[in-house]
């Protein structure tokens, strides 16, 4: 299956499958290397020992209605419009939904986040920052939150500005960002990973920081307290392999504390945009600008499951209890590779892979980034 | 010869030696090692072609009885006193004049320096670093400017802070650092490698700056501006291979533009005396404790010239005349290695030495730290 836009069926099915019950990012990529369509997942999905609820056929095609009615679209992996960069994560978002211009995204990004409470210098700073950014052709990202955040996009909002939220794209939050939402809305992008209506919650945050990390090509961090939610943004772009970037400040100032713990673990140190600019400069010759569908290739060959004949013929566990079992016996809460496992069980991948979504659909294993698992 | 005291007429000879016109601590060194002893090459002084004036026998004693009647003390290079880290320099002071407690420039030292616009914040900064070295027993050295130099003076004043002036110990310069002039000269040390009663000039600051970093096992910039004098002194550091700390500011603070300089190009990044005793723990683990004299070995093998009868026999030039234009033909404005220089003129090492002498007491010549040597 090449890269291209999904058939309206198709979308309606990945949009179940990716908001069904105990499936998450990274269980919904095994479902589907595992039965090799949304559809056949699905399927699947009712007959399993622990039996999981899909989604229901009315509620995504209510869903994906709302969003047409916002006038916003919702990107599936893999299509066209899904920015590779984030694509190339372990736990990419399977759907993202988009209001305003969706082709932002497939500018090369640079985040622009930091503390709530930012002083009035940290304001101007991220928005010099955001602006100088645009100038170079950059896409500015941010989180919409007040402080740090709201300046970026304020400085960007000419050049191109998106907002990944964490709760539905429909939901402003705080409420004294509305207009800011609206012209975002308007001459920017507003992301979100979770339905239309969801209200923001504290665990929502760490998971949408990583969508914003994950879609730039690095992270730039004005104003952090120590242990703050902006630190968290870094930590995943350091694990995404992301440029990290900080700007001092007066070690007598707490909000400055994270970022100069940045700095001292080796964040480029950053006073205006051209320090970016520079350090980036190699990938964002590298950036490929956005290109026609024909010509672009799906960044992990997730579309395409490995035919079956080619898996290795290896021994099927007499019987499913005594697989699961065999598994859970080699677990620990200490995550270990897949692979592994394969070799310590002596079944075959396939095997292994069925063992552990029915696992992972009860809840009793975890999912970890590299194809690691543990148990819960 | 051993590192011993000099005695009262050897100190007198070295005095004048290092204070006779066109003998900087470089060339100090060469006479030394040509002459054996500085007795011998005063005495060689007034023979060379360009004959070069010695300082008076009556002016070296003078500048020494007024020393003593300030209940100051002379350093000469190598003696038990004379700090070994500033000693293993190429341009150490040959001689030091020293008021108040000398014996604080044998314990482990740490610079803290930096602009004397300081903000209020910074002078605080530097006040707490100061006493936070302090604490862990390190003397601190600084340049008793104002800003930052006086304030990390005064927050190391009760546990050992020592001021390395441009122009003669008994001069207080800036006037307004009086009170902190007396207090230094009681409770701590006042250094100077220029005569008694020289006033203070722009050129003598850079001189002064490496005696600063000389002496330190690191050096901390609190608030510098771009191509300040501050950012001199951290590159001696680096050349001199002392570690270089500064403290990071907003990129709005025109102040802090040398620190983040530094900071970017590998300085430590610093926000409490913590982070310097981290950084140089073992050197400081290192640091030998004062010693008795006896248990002393100089640090260079400088008051042991090599004996004559096991240089290497090679030619001589034909006349004086023709070796210096032998030696000037090879030189250029681009400083070349004194063993180079030998090996293409085929002398001696030793006759190469002495012309090198002639020409640098003719001022035709400039010496560079690494024994290279440039045409002027």
């Amino acid at each position: 299956m090449a890269a291209r836009e999904l058939e309206p069926q198709e979308r309606l099915d990945w949009l179940r499958l990716s908001r069904s019950e105990s499936v998450g990012p990274v269980t919904f990529y095994a479902l589907l290397r595992r039965f090799g369509s949304a559809a056949a997942a699905l399927d699947a999905l009712p007959r399993l020992s622990r039996p999981v609820r899909p989604m229901t056929r009315a509620d995504a095609a209510a869903e994906l209605a709302a969003i047409e009615r916002l006038g916003g679209r919702m990107l599936c992996w893999g299509e066209p419009a899904y920015p590779s960069i984030l694509a190339a994560l372990d736990d990419a978002p399977p759907a993202l939904t988009v209001l305003g211009r969706a082709e932002m995204l497939l500018a090369p990004m640079v985040a622009v986040v930091g503390a709530r409470n930012a002083s009035a210098n940290g304001r101007r700073l991220a928005r010099d920052l955001a602006s100088g950014l645009g100038e170079a052709g950059i896409v500015v990202v941010s989180g919409m939150a007040r402080g740090i955040d709201a300046a970026a996009h304020l400085g960007a909002l000419e050049t191109g500005s998106v907002a990944v939220v964490a709760g539905g794209a429909d939901i402003v939050y705080p409420e004294e960002n509305r207009g800011l939402y609206d012209a975002l809305a308007r001459d920017g992008a507003i992301v979100a990973e979770l339905p239309l209506g969801t209200e923001p919650q504290a665990r929502h945050f760490p998971r949408r920081n990583r969508i914003i990390s994950g879609l730039a090509l690095g992270v730039a961090v004005v104003e952090a307290a120590a242990k703050s939610g902006s630190l968290i943004t870094a930590r995943y772009a350091l694990e995404q392999g992301r440029e990290v970037f900080a700007v001092p400040g007066s070690p007598l100032d707490p909000r400055c504390r994270g970022t100069n713990d940045l700095l001292r673990s080796g964040a480029t140190l950053t006073e205006t945009a051209d320090d970016i600019i520079t350090q980036l400069g190699p990938l964002l010759r590298g950036h490929p600008p956005p290109q026609p569908p024909a010509a672009r290739q799906p960044p992990l060959p997730l579309l395409r499951p490995a035919p079956r004949a080619a898996m290795p013929v290896a021994a099927a566990p007499e019987s499913e209890e005594a697989g699961l079992e065999l598994i859970v016996e080699k677990l620990s809460p200490t995550p270990v590779a897949v692979d592994e496992l394969v070799r310590q069980c002596q079944l075959s991948a396939a095997a292994v892979a069925t063992l552990l979504l029915e696992l992972e659909l009860a809840g009793r294993i975890e999912r970890h980034p590299g194809n690691l698992v543990s148990l819960r």
